[in-house]
């Protein structure tokens, strides 16, 4: 039988959220149910409930940065059990068929489902971890581990695993390399992070000086450039292995393009919606790559989780209130928070 | 004691090219000195005598794909000796003490010293293969194999290693995998043979069906595509693991990274002047690539050439005479080639 939930929404593309009364299924079979206790406020929350990418379904419940505790599980559920510790990150399910599901690559999955704002099978609406349940397949859950705290550790889930995969991936967390990171938000304080405990040299490349203490003496990276100085960038030339470019607003490539060393990668994880200018020799000339990533498999999101919680790697969060999500997200927008707001919905969602 | 040489040179940015006497370097202790016969018209001859990359320094003697008979070798030379048959290709010497040159990569040296129209330490300009004879350091001299011969091998030196070099890096070199090529010229024509040598799927994509019947029953490609025919191009979608993009005029990106796989690389090995327009989401939504590749190193390029010779790879080329040159170029310009002029040196270029 279906469960009463209760979330915030939005119901147009002000993007405003107020209360939303609702239903979750009933745990099936392979199901986990889970009380959310936090929730991260991602970049794309605050894309998808002004319809920035065009694709919003109203009303719609934002969040994929979820964690909780597990309250029910379905009879043939084998890896978790009530009490348990868990998280959700962006997806909720996918075919399972493909090649990208048959590789961990769920992430990839053309017909992946994400935790909100997608279509489930039975044509009902997916709502997000703005909210006080939230139900899903086992295979998508991740076991939180003992020593992460849930409530600084839940924007791994998106912002971790979006810099992690990458890094993994295109072979830039070896220990000696040198690793660029662009913007220095949600994402780049992670992927500093991150670079820093596979033992790589971290540059941070920012548009303004701002961040530059903030970055050397509290995030751990050895090395901060602005962007918008030539002479910096300069003396900078072909020094970088590597760069995680997390900016989502059109900004131009052949700068950081020439940080790169031969045979370097620019990793864009960031969305700008209209095309950056790529000029091709400095391509050609060091068999330089431009590259995308997009979040992580369900197997690497875990692995990612241990990888933190072993290493000690935890967001810098401002802890909000369900009710200050609407002011939060006018402060998302200016950048205005360091560096990720993480709502604490176990405590401050009311049914009123 | 420096020798007597004659070649065919542009003096200006018309580009015209003419006959030009001028000497070659005293063979040194670690030079060969080489007989021309034959020399390849590469797209970067015609770029390079109308300065349209606006580096040209005249008198430029063009020619970077060059074969012919070992006539002289300096007292330290051990690879070779008189009578023996070698290729020149884009390089004649590198610093040789950079990471690029110690991993084999001279072609990415930051110092590396083109065939033509770049400046050796002494600050003489070197003079390519569309002249007698050619002086060059061992290490960048090419054996040539016994069984393959020299007039249609000749493009191979530059078109043969600028696709064979990122079909391997890439890994687009597996059989069972499906490879692209955008662009049936010089380079592509290569591409397509070199890529079904690997025992790859091969589909040409082109900008209208003239040349279908050619690349399906001359060249051994499997498919054939019209760039323009967004119907086509719909129906082959996500389904190729790489592509090697010869097209040297901008060009949209968005056809051809809708053809990858997830994972997929666009490899771009033409050099459009002007920027392209790089769409983000193709790129992060399957965690695609595009990436540049220019030429090979000599070690890779010898691999090549060996390649070539034991699976019988040539290009397609129309023999022409020296004083052929000028129209060969404004039928290049044209693209009315199949596939590449090669110039037969040692019988037409006559000091007169």
């Amino acid at each position: 039988m279906a469960v009463k939930a209760l979330g915030w929404a939005a119901r147009d593309t002000s993007g405003t959220l107020s209360p939303f009364n609702f239903s979750r299924r009933a745990t099936a079979d392979r199901d986990v149910q889970v009380k959310v206790l936090y929730c991260g406020v991602c970049h794309s929350d605050l894309h998808s409930v002004r319809n920035e990418w065009g694709n919003a379904q109203y009303p719609l419940v934002p969040g994929h940065e979820v964690v909780g505790v597990v309250t029910e599980v379905g009879s043939n559920v084998t890896k978790f059990k009530p009490g348990d510790e868990v998280g959700i990150g962006c997806l909720v399910n996918s075919c399972r068929k493909c090649d990208q599901c048959n590789n961990d690559l769920e992430n990839y999955c053309t017909k992946a489902i994400g935790t909100y704002n997608s279509v489930l099978p039975d044509g009902t609406l997916t709502y997000g971890g703005y909210s006080d349940i939230i139900v899903a397949d086992e295979d998508f859950i991740i076991r939180w581990p003992e020593n992460l705290p849930q409530n600084l550790g839940a924007p791994l889930l998106c912002a971790g695993i979006t810099t992690y995969s990458p890094l993994r991936h295109f072979g830039l967390d070896k220990p000696g390399l040198h690793v660029g990171v662009v913007g220095l938000g949600g994402l780049g304080h992670v992927a500093v992070k991150f670079a820093k405990a596979f033992g790589t040299k971290v540059t941070v490349i920012s548009t303004s000086d701002g961040k530059k203490k903030e970055a050397l003496e509290n995030l751990g990276a050895d090395a901060f450039l602005v962007s918008r100085e030539p002479k910096e960038l300069e003396a900078a030339a072909g020094t970088l292995d590597g760069i995680i470019d997390t900016v989502s607003a059109v900004h131009p490539l052949p700068p950081l393009l020439a940080l790169l060393k031969p045979h370097g990668k620019l990793i864009v994880v960031g969305g700008p919606e209209k095309p950056l200018e790529l000029p091709v020799f400095p391509l050609i000339s060091a068999r330089r790559t431009v590259a995308g990533s997009m979040i992580g498999g369900i197997k690497e999101t875990q692995e990612m989780i241990d990888f933190a919680a072993k290493h000690n790697i935890l967001p810098d969060v401002e802890m909000i209130s369900m009710d200050y999500v609407n002011t939060a997200m006018e402060r998302l927008l200016k950048a205005d928070v360091k560096y990720r707001f993480v709502i604490d919905v176990g405590k401050s969602l009311k049914s009123e």
